[in-house]
């Protein structure tokens, strides 16, 4: 007699089937993901230790869900090419931002990300002592964008503006991705610019 | 004879519970405030349209938790208090931030604090059609910092890190607040001295 198949529990179940709690709702319990899995929550146990773990996957696996590959030599291509790979991987999953920059980042695959980000400010001449600020930085402004990117077409309402030049500034703006993408390369080049000087 | 004495209902009232609640568990629903106030859903629809509303009522009351006090005169000492003051709001309620950001600001309160960017960026030269890229700049990063204030201690795990540069970096960085706000404030001079060029 052959039992139903029942597919394995594994790690990267757990971590896809949060990561859909928290897309939807900005929260997971262990009892949800257990419920999401028809599974009981001891069993899932047997794979993480609890929801640090399971946040850490989540972590990883938003990096990975588009794999980067780093082209560029110059130092600021690199780094541009590496936020902006970043940026598109949290803007995928607005509400788990908070989570994330609330946890220990300790996935070693993210964790290398900042030492690919690290040797590349070093090498550029960023001493040690200001490089987890640099880094600190880029991260704050790279999140920030990654929530601009989920942002209404209409960000700033301009019938409530009182001043004509936030209108005018409102209307030329433009919207939606192209919007986006523009502010957040000008923050890219503000930012490298004044690094590099 | 006497009726007990019921707290009246007001959208200042329903704010603060849906505060407490994204606070909480980074959601609410029209039925958890009614719970929370211990009044019919139906109620609630006296004093508010709807969920998009009772958003814009906790961003306006967020700013308003601590005012703001214009002293500066010179146009980046100005820029600088409101960013500060902005990051400070924002800090306090991490989870709300995602909710915010997916929501068109217009809060009348909040937009002024726009009017006050736009009429500074513009007064030091900024042209209008970047205007809003400046601003969106800006804010990603004011955002993001406000998520960094609320990060552990420990915000990258060094014993995944796998270059000597990381570590020493991490070791370097110190931790809680005063690491935030260091990071915040040479954002903000480069960001500042970008924008002087």
């Amino acid at each position: 007699m052959g039992r139903p198949a029942t597919p394995k529990l594994s790690v990267g179940k757990i971590a896809t089937a949060a990561l859909k709690l928290v897309d939807a709702q900005g929260e997971f319990t262990m009892g949800e993901i257990a419920a999401a899995l028809s599974v009981r929550p001891s069993s899932l146990y047997n794979h993480v230790t609890g929801k640090t773990e399971i946040i850490e996957a989540m972590r990883a696996r938003v990096f990975a869900e588009q794999p980067f590959q780093q082209r560029e030599t110059a130092w600021e291509d690199a780094l541009r090419a590496l936020l902006r790979h970043y940026r598109d991987a949290f803007a995928r999953h607005p509400k788990l931002i908070p989570m994330l920059t609330a946890h220990t980042v300790s996935s070693p695959d993210v964790v290398r990300m900042y030492d690919d980000i690290a040797t590349v400010l070093s090498d550029a001449g960023i001493p040690t002592g200001r490089l987890l600020d640099v880094i600190t930085v880029l991260d704050s402004f790279v999140i920030g964008s990654a929530l601009d990117v989920a942002a209404p077409d209409q960000v700033w309402d301009k019938t409530q503006a009182r001043t004509p030049v936030l209108v005018a500034a409102i209307e030329a703006a433009g919207q939606g991705r192209p919007r986006a993408d523009r502010a957040f390369e000008l923050g890219l080049d503000l930012l490298l610019t004044a690094l590099r000087r």
